[in-house]
């Protein structure tokens, strides 16, 4: 079925091939790539532009003895593919199935999970510094995105790796794009570089005048040599940025050429010290539809191959965010709206176009976006910090420090709370509501469906001081028609009264309840649910009425069991001297595999069905 | 007694003199500065350092109307002089006192409170961008150290300010120090432009000639006209990093030349966009002492002025830590010590000297020091990260994703953890028992004394693990003489047994339970006292049988109440059903001020008195 992918196995049937078998091997990989997630969903655009780099990488080093560290990782596939896991693509992202992500523990070829952005450099210079202190040889190589690169932990590693000059490359693979356009003054300084290319000037001069003259495909071969000669006589240029910091600069490099690819990274690989090779590819490579709106195909469900991706008919929750901020902002000329390159995942994008002077994405940096909020609050404005719940672990110190120290009123729109699906381990936002419970003077609230969502952003506007909502991945839903009041500051809802057990579940485990209530009932089981609406302040009041009343309390939370709203529950109870059973129910203290949301779930007792049973056995 | 500062109660009083009065201004406030830090402690060589810079700032800016933001703030002390707080210098750093940092609180000239590091880029651009939705007016400055300034979160801020060019001024301090020397690749760049300053070689150039003229003051005055000339024909010169970055630099400038200062201060006023002054100052300046050793002057405690600070006798627990590593090193090859920035105050510098080929001091970058310690584990050594409990925030993205979700070896050596005293609300580690608690897969423990302390770098050798040993600042101390028994990973210590209450108490808080002890032994209170070294995991076999036992349990930890110590023990009491009374001891739910431990003990209850009153109310 691919005559040259067939052949691959390992990264042995790789050497053996000259650069144009490694080009045909490519046209394999493409459609694989894209017959492959086209039936189970996955990251594409950033696969299809790796492809020859990925090939020409494992052609000219030997993986697993040179270590290849992937950023983020989910540009990993073509990798995943020729280390001997192509069969395991039926399952890709699938509970128990191959990881979207590299995953030490799936091949030796991967050296480190990954899944956050701006960690390769730090890692890779980890590994070569263990290797030289063991007197060992063999090449580290840190592949990198331009947009992972401008992150603060990247910068640091720079810094550090520029002065230790330790033997190691660094790929600076820069297709121009995050997941969004990429922003940002080292990425405008890096498209200025591949502007004013000498040798990409010369070289399309080159094919220019080649292109019209006779001589088929002699001219060609002849076309190819020549431009190899511009490659090598040209490359290395220059870079002020990396120069300055003492990390030595080749390219731009054309990251779809694969003589070009393997020429350098032969050249790389006997440099001593530290080396960074600017590696040019374009986001989607050979799918007409990913190379068009490659934004579109960062991250996909199934789709049609020959029709492409279809927009749904459903809205996400941060569509709707999205739009609500937009709202707030036509009628307070306080709010402002901050992303950390995340622009369309947030529903940003909706802000940018109505209000771009109010608009600010400040790149992979949730580090600088928190502090920044905090600046823009402290000379008036009502910042709103969009942001997925794992990555704002980037900005921890900045939330205690920088915010909320002196209570800013900047307010955390935390995305992706909870299961996020087949991202896994580390895209659940599974610690948000325990590592925000530990920090004083901020409001954290969670909504039990969309529309209460709005209303918690009505509120956090009001409020005088750092605020958090967090929110699930997902479409958005409503439990109830009808409008809903305003939500007071600490107000928890009693949804529905029972006996015996009071149910209180915060944010999307609402609806969670709600369907184990319905099962309950069957089996004549009837607890009240509360809709504990924030995390702090808690309803302290109702809360006593509800423990004098009940006689089993359970706590639902799609967070770590570990310190955050069970935890203040329990500490309520404690302090209070009630007299009720408290059952916790929350995701386990590990960290949490890949898979559908609902899957996860089931696994980790948090359907509808294992909470009723968690109930029915008190 | 001060001839000029005594005219000075606001900056008005320094804008209507001239550059030569500042200079005598600049005299009396370095007299003042090492008077009132000899005689409270305090931050001494960096405000030394930046005395003319400060005056000229407040001479051509307009305070508060324009903003000065000041990075990590312990250089605010001649900013708080002239500010009209120069009466409280009595007062700094104590218990109700004046704050070693600039506090929003304490006058409308301290734009932003702070004490961490590399901030100060990301505040400003937020304050300015908030002017400019305003359309308002008035400069934004940013004063931040060539340390602080290779902090992730500052390079992330360059990298969004370059590319938006907001009107505002960064003013780089380089001293070529943090604390201790600096490192990286960038104060290396940094480093080289001063050297290679055209300005710089020919304004010596002059002085050299004119000095060996006849004249005296006539030529002396000429001179320094020549060299205004000289400076303002060679500034701007290039500095290809910021510049890359799209930042304008002028620089280097004399940091100890206040008309140079002024008239380069004039002209970066009046720029369009974003602009960078690199401003050269002397730590310790004029002051001997601290001209010669200004890492040793970086903070001090009382100390007589003509004799300058002596060496105490007594040994800190980051200087026993150092030694242990050191003596750790020798027997096992593969323990490796990291820090950033920090090597005197962790007692990493005694590593440095042992083992030079496994030391790393990263620069201030906890995020990569972080990481670069999961890629030593990754390749076979065992790293050790020992920093301070409230920066380790900043690394918090970087424990959960690449040392705990693999479970990388790397053992963090907490320092600092608990009340730091009169370093305040920034600086104190109380966060760190609850921040770690909800991470799975590290074990974190606290030793009840300094000897425990070495027992437990032992086990974390042992451990295959992530492991976090947090411990105070302070002298080392022992509780107890001869040898202790190794510890076994989660085994707890029964120190004292007693009737009807039980304390369980974690790392320092052992001590205060001791003393509380005795207290009660007064009143014929006799509680039971188990050392629970352990946060996590826990030593449930002995918590059952104590459970069972006592009627009280009462948790003491130097850690916020939310999330931490007692949590666990809560939530193990709640899922145990154990039918025991709890109190749960702890810092509380809100930032600490500064002051003396032992007054801040006391005032939040954590004294052995206060800790024995709560015991006798059970």
């Amino acid at each position: 079925m691919y005559k040259y992918l067939d052949k691959v196995n390992s990264p042995k049937d790789v050497k053996v091939m000259d650069a144009e078998e490694m080009d045909m091997l490519a046209k394999d990989i493409r459609k694989f790539l894209v017959r492959s997630v086209s039936q189970t969903g996955g990251h594409l655009a950033s696969n299809l532009g790796v492809v020859e780099l990925t090939l020409a990488l494992h052609k000219v080093f030997e993986s697993p003895k040179d270590k290849i560290v992937w950023d983020v990782g989910h540009q990993s596939y073509v990798h995943k593919i020729i280390t001997g896991r192509k069969d395991s693509f039926v399952s890709l992202r699938q509970f128990n199935g191959l990881s979207g992500f590299p995953k030490e523990n799936e091949s030796p070829h991967d050296i480190f999970d990954t899944g956050h952005s701006s960690t390769s450099i730090s890692v890779a210079q980890g590994i070569a510094c263990a290797r030289d202190i063991k007197g060992e040889d063999g090449s580290v190589i840190a592949v990198i995105g331009d947009g992972s690169i401008t992150g603060g932990m990247a910068l640091e590693a720079l810094n550090h790796l520029g002065y230790t000059n330790t033997d190691m490359i660094v790929i600076l693979n820069d297709n121009e794009m995050s997941i969004d356009k990429n922003v940002g003054g080292m990425s405008r300084h890096l498209s200025n570089i591949i502007r004013n290319s000498t040798a990409n000037k010369v070289k399309d001069e080159v094919e220019k005048i080649l292109s019209v003259a006779p001589g088929g495909n002699l001219i060609s071969k002849t076309a190819n040599k020549v431009k190899d000669t511009i490659v090598s006589k040209f490359i290395p240029q220059e870079c002020a940025l990396f120069d300055s910091l003492g990390i030595k600069y080749y390219g731009p490099i054309d990251g779809h050429n694969t003589k070009e690819l393997i020429q350098i990274l032969n050249k790389a690989k006997n440099k001593k010290g530290a080396v960074l090779l600017h590696v040019i590819t374009k986001k989607g490579k050979g799918y007409r539809y990913a190379e068009n709106e490659p934004q579109k195909y960062h991250a996909v469900s199934k789709f049609d191959i020959k029709e492409g991706v279809k927009s749904g008919s459903s809205k996400s929750i941060s569509a709707s965010v999205g739009e609500k901020l937009v709202s707030m902002a036509s009628k307070d000329d306080r709010v402002v709206a901050i992303t950390a390159a995340m622009p369309s995942g947030t529903g940003l994008n909706l802000f940018e176009k109505a209000y771009p002077n109010r608009y600010y994405d400040v790149g992979i940096a949730e580090q600088h976006a928190t502090t920044f909020a905090a600046g823009l609050a402290k000379n008036g404005m009502k910042p709103y910090f969009a942001v997925y719940s794992s990555f704002l672990q980037r900005g921890y110190d900045q939330i205690i420090h920088d915010v909320c120290i002196t209570k800013k009123p900047v307010t955390f729109l935390i995305d992706r709370a909870g299961i996020v699906g087949n991202d896994g381990e580390t895209h659940h936002g599974m610690f948000d509501l325990s590592y925000l419970n530990l920090i004083p003077n901020i409001v954290v609230m969670a909504p039990k469906d969309t529309k209460e969502l709005n209303l918690m952003m009505d509120l956090s506007l009001k409020l005088n001081s750092p605020v958090a909502i967090r929110y699930p991945r997902g479409n958005s839903y409503y439990l109830e028609s009808g409008e809903y009041e305003p939500i007071d500051l600490g107000s928890y809802e009693v949804l529905s009264s029972g006996e015996d057990t009071v149910i209180l579940a915060i944010g999307n485990m609402v609806k969670q309840a709600i369907e184990a209530k319905r099962i309950l009932l069957d089996n004549n089981i009837n607890p009240a649910i509360v809709n504990a609406r924030f995390l702090k302040p808690i309803d302290e009041n109702l809360l006593n009425d509800l423990f004098k009343k009940y006689k089993n309390v359970v706590t639902i939370e799609d967070n770590t069991i570990t310190g955050g709203f069970g935890s203040r529950i329990n500490k309520f109870i404690i302090d209070n001297n009630h007299n009720i059973k408290v059952v916790n129910i929350a995701l386990p203290e590990e960290f949490v595999h890949h898979g559908s949301t609902e899957e996860i779930y089931e696994s980790i007792g948090l359907s509808p069905s294992k909470i009723a049973d968690k109930i029915k056995s008190l």
